[in-house]
């Protein structure tokens, strides 16, 4: 019996409901099985060491190949993943450069890469059942603060992440990559209408948090309810018109410097940390 | 008379004391006045909006070529800066692509950018005069962090940030993007020897403080003293052995989720963010 099958305790997406498909008229419509031929939209690749490994114990994730030089089979025994004890699939040995010719260009691979199919589509009210904190992403198109923004939820406690289906990065490759693992534990709703999102979620008893620069209160000085969905809106444009009016506050974080705003990614873990000290 | 003179109160460099040597054995040695010839290692390109304009207001900033586009001299304009009122040099009006051919590859220029000399070198007690906290890098090469980084201390109100000479990014490009202005307002000072600097300073009065997955305690739960020096690995690699045999204390940051590390801005932002609360 395979490590994958043993361990699914850290594995959010074991423990989620069957995949229904109602309460959601706003979720992106599934798209069948994964193609089966190389290069299917719903195919991707992860690399880099944190979010190979946690793809591989990720049990509802689907491996199509396991890429690796000789050291990273190594380094990942020596995490207790090898051939036999844990690895769903038989790794390709290759050299680093074998590996990134198979890769997008550019990609930092660091000796280790996998082809995947995307995760099972999740329902706004299935990524959200176990969370009290959730966040939703505005069109935050940067994969790199995309990745960081769900490591910082999978480190703040923050189960689940809403976006939309358009004007978000794919579900792969640098975002993995920055997400270092995230990705496999923070579950992923993708929605077509936001604003039907936000209220959905306020019919799901959260209380709905846009983070705003010029926001009407201090984050730290507002007392939240027991379950709470943190809005972040892209870089530059913050959140949109019809985003903000659906908010049911509108919370800016405090600033003692010469500067007012910061990075997406940043406001992000501040605003998560600020929200898990207060238990 | 230009409002670069007028203004000079958000210019942290501007009262930085007079340039003594003294007192900074582990400084980088000052390499005289930037070369005048193109492309010279003192000179580098700044760009994007916020970067360039917040440069633009650095009385201490030798400006050497404004590039812009006609749309960006009118946002310019509409921020109170414009050829009579706070440009301190005539800009050249191109177009998108002309600014694009000039800059590095890939450079995200938004329709605007400086050529630049690189701003005078400070000293540690220079640096960190007037600051009750500062950050210091212990080899973060990433641009991108070591920008973002940048940006949280100018808005939790770190005054000043200490890293190696070497294995730093250089500042500007990518980094002063990414700093959104922020690379004119914190003081910089670049060591030659990181052990050395936080000695001196543990003798300037600050408490140094290391940041790190494994620390002896939550950085919450720890009462800082009135100056803290807050010091910062790598990624991945994180804190070297010297580093954190020469800290005060190390700390690492509450996690309540099923992952323990942070992206390094977002690890220093959440870090400052804490500091800063405290008042």
């Amino acid at each position: 019996m395979s490590k994958r099958k043993l361990a699914p305790g850290p594995h959010h997406r074991n423990d989620a409901p069957s995949r229904s498909r109602k309460g959601d008229g706003g979720r992106k419509p599934h798209h069948g099985a994964p193609k089966g031929h190389k290069g299917g939209a719903d195919e991707s690749f992860i690399y880099g060491f944190h979010a190979v490994s946690s793809a591989l114990l990720n049990p509802e994730r689907k491996i199509l190949r396991l890429m690796m030089t000789r050291n990273a089979e190594n380094d990942l025994a020596s995490e207790g993943l090898s051939l036999g004890s844990g690895l769903p699939i038989s790794p390709e040995i290759m050299t680093s450069e074998e590996i990134a010719a198979a890769l997008p260009p550019g990609a930092v691979h660091q000796g280790i890469a996998l082809k995947v199919s995307a995760l099972p589509d999740l329902s706004l009210d299935e990524a959200c059942a176990d969370s009290r904190t959730v966040v939703v992403l505005d069109q935050v198109t940067d994969p790199h603060n995309f990745g960081a923004i769900l490591r910082s939820a999978a480190v703040f406690g923050a189960g689940a992440l809403i976006t939309t289906d358009r004007n978000s990065p794919p579900l792969g490759g640098v975002l993995a990559k920055s997400a270092s693992g995230a990705l496999e534990k923070v579950k992923i709703a993708k929605v077509t209408n936001l604003v039907r999102a936000l209220d959905e979620l306020k019919d799901l008893g959260f209380e709905v948090i846009g983070l705003d620069g010029e926001g009407e209160i201090s984050l730290p000085d507002f007392k939240t309810g027991p379950k709470v969905a943190l809005v972040l809106g892209a870089e530059g444009a913050g959140l949109r018109r019809l985003t903000r009016e659906h908010c049911d506050i509108l919370a800016r974080l405090p600033a003692s410097g010469p500067m007012r705003s910061l990075n997406v990614s940043n406001a992000a873990a501040v605003a998560l940390y600020e929200l898990a000290r207060r238990g």
